[in-house]
């Protein structure tokens, strides 16, 4: 008699955003009129940039020919975008790697949540309150903790609160643990972490051998220039972590899918004989098994964005989504809106005016302003009383957002 | 400290096909003026279609305008795609599914391997032998499995043989299982299953409760009209059945990477408490939150296939490549080769001249005749003594294969 994975049945509710959505299609079938502005879902909305479009398209007219087609791809990527990602997205921070050492992805949703494979149930995974689900749902899933308690939390992972009163920089686990989920700069928060912070993580994992998940996804918002764009900033971090890193922010690709994963040749983590295995290796064997490769002309697309003009032209479109950040900010906090994070990430936190609960305050703010944001709640149980805002949208809905913002809650 | 998921371990050898790369990179780099003809790994050689590149370039260029932009899409796919794949894959079978039924992805080797996710570790599974290495693999990664035997079986796994004997139709297993690996037509033996052979199959997994995992990545290769396509031509299959399928071989997307998962909303299996719990809303849950959409102008892609037009277009490779496979069937056949398959199926499936051992004849068959080819024991013990041969050469290129062949080997 086939069993399902009872795993599953311990999830609550549904995923975040699947959530959002049907609230909102809710809201605009009762409401067709209402000229809702979405900021709630990290979505980017700006097209893709010229000189990508044009390599996409590139990618997409080799595979018309037979002297230019490209069939299975090798499953890590191809060797000419790992390069280029070497190349100008880590050497110029002093980071060395190798070509071996980059795997590329659809994204890092599927990385970051495929990374549990390699290791074994035993271990104890701790992660940041609030945090990306995805962290704490797939390891719910895959069997690592026990029910979920009355606040949110699932027993058997441990939970690092981070809220204003620690400046959302966890304290180190006071328990042991062996996996340690951490994105900086942070979604939900929007804030980062300073080069002394991270050295702090890494002496804490080396010590405990344990390993970090350093989830980067955001790095390129990072407008500040003594933050760290890469945990192997940090001495000794290649013997302790993994790293996530992603194309669809950086460069508008959340519906084009390419992510990437890098596992130092020098990362290990043990056997249940004691010995130590290199998790490159295996994460190898993961992607081979399970994974075929990123489309080739999305590849292409993802190279050009390291091109001179690619990036010129990146870095123009974060500048723009930078620059609602500042709006957003500057705007609710002028008008007495306690916020956090938006000047080296795209997402402005805030404390619901009133103390609203995160849901409730959604709901207000979807009724009376026509304007989405995100619970800090669907975050984790320290979420609650915040509010993530995106600075994705236009110019011109952002400014109209914070204008109906600050009309209804402003001081 | 960190602990390894030791299954990995277990694993023997590497991923059959990294493999056959090694060798033949060897060879080549051996020997760099041998003209090596690849008939090895089963990958498309032929261009995309005409009308696909089209709609694939038109789905580059919404990305390229604001107004047009398409950002994170549902992660089951978008409507539009899977609609347009039940009306013309699906309703002309006689088979009526819903657009929530469908899961776009990456690609089948992805879904077949993401599956087990939503299973219990409890189940007992069975897989034909040979077979497409990614059953047995993912199985012993997941836990399911001990070690592995002198002869290349996994301790826990029912290996189901499928050799000349049995004319590679494979006996109900006479032990208890849950999960049932069945691929048809089959990689790597070519070979098909009637409607009557299915039948019985989905009887016998509604009365011992198991769930077949249907593997239809090369039905469109069907060339006899009375070989089912889908397991749902079969009554009772949406109760026993998901069903995999993939445009990597039906239109080249080998390199674009689209496939599809069928979970019907009928099919459940059963919780610890032995509830029946839906697989559709456990898969879409795995899903959303472990995936994030197929990219957006691979899926303008995929729908363009089965425009008129691209249908047409597509036909015509099909036909391109069994008319190659043809030309190996009989051309081998001839010459006294035992060959199987390749009249429903781009593969076939030959008995090694002489009896020589598989990886011995791959050898042989590159040293001496320049060919590559692919050792039928990589597909499982019952493979010794096989060779696979693929469809997917240039015409060109196969010719000069059977010709090198025949000369070699025929009688």
């Amino acid at each position: 008699m086939a069993r399902i994975n009872d795993n599953y049945l311990k999830l609550k509710a549904g995923y975040l955003f699947p959530e959002i959505g049907r609230r909102v299609k809710a809201f605009t079938e009762a409401n067709p009129k209402a000229q809702v502005i979405r900021l709630g879902i990290g979505d980017v909305t700006m097209p893709l940039v010229p000189t990508v479009v044009n390599a996409f398209h590139q990618g997409v007219e080799d595979l018309a020919k037979a002297t230019s087609f490209h069939g299975y791809g090798p499953e890590q990527g191809y060797d000419w975008l790992s390069d280029i990602i070497i190349e100008k997205a880590y050497t110029p921070l002093g980071v060395e790697l190798k070509t071996s050492e980059i795997f590329l992805s659809d994204g890092s949703k599927c990385d970051s949540a495929n990374i549990l494979d390699i290791f074994d149930l035993s271990n104890k995974v701790a992660i940041c309150d609030p945090v990306y689900p995805v962290y704490n749902d797939t390891n719910v899933m895959v069997g690592r903790s026990g029910e979920v308690d009355g606040k949110g939390y699932y027993q058997g992972i441990v939970y690092m609160p981070c809220t204003a009163e620690n400046n959302f920089s966890p304290a180190f686990p006071t328990e042991k643990v062996d996996l340690i989920y951490l994105c900086y700069p942070n979604n939900p928060t929007g804030t980062v972490a300073t080069k002394a912070q991270l050295t702090a993580w890494v002496e804490f994992a080396i010590e405990n051998e344990a390993i970090i998940f350093f989830d980067a996804a955001y790095e390129a918002f990072i407008s500040e220039p003594e933050i760290p764009h890469s945990i192997y900033e940090i001495d000794g971090a290649k013997k302790c972590a993994i790293e996530f890193r992603s194309f669809s922010k950086t460069a508008g690709f959340t519906g084009v899918r390419c992510g990437l994963t890098v596992v130092p040749e020098a990362l290990t983590a043990i056997s249940a004989t004691g010995e130590k295995i290199a998790l490159n290796a295996l994460w190898n064997r993961r992607q081979c098994t399970k994974f075929n490769g990123v489309s080739y002309p999305v590849q292409r697309a993802a190279a050009a964005v390291y091109s001179e003009a690619g990036w010129t032209e990146v870095k123009e479109v974060i500048a723009y989504y930078m620059e609602n950040a500042r709006l957003i900010r500057e705007g609710l906090g002028a008008a007495g809106i306690q916020c956090y994070g938006g000047i080296n990430a795209p997402y402005i936190w805030l404390k619901t005016p009133g103390g609203l609960a995160s849901w409730d305050f959604f709901d207000k703010l979807l009724d009376e302003c026509h304007v989405v944001g995100t619970p800090g709640s669907g975050f984790g149980p320290s979420g609650e009383g915040y509010f993530r805002l995106s600075a994705f949208g236009s110019r011109e809905n952002v400014q109209e957002a914070v204008k109906r913002f600050v009309k209804k809650w402003g001081r």
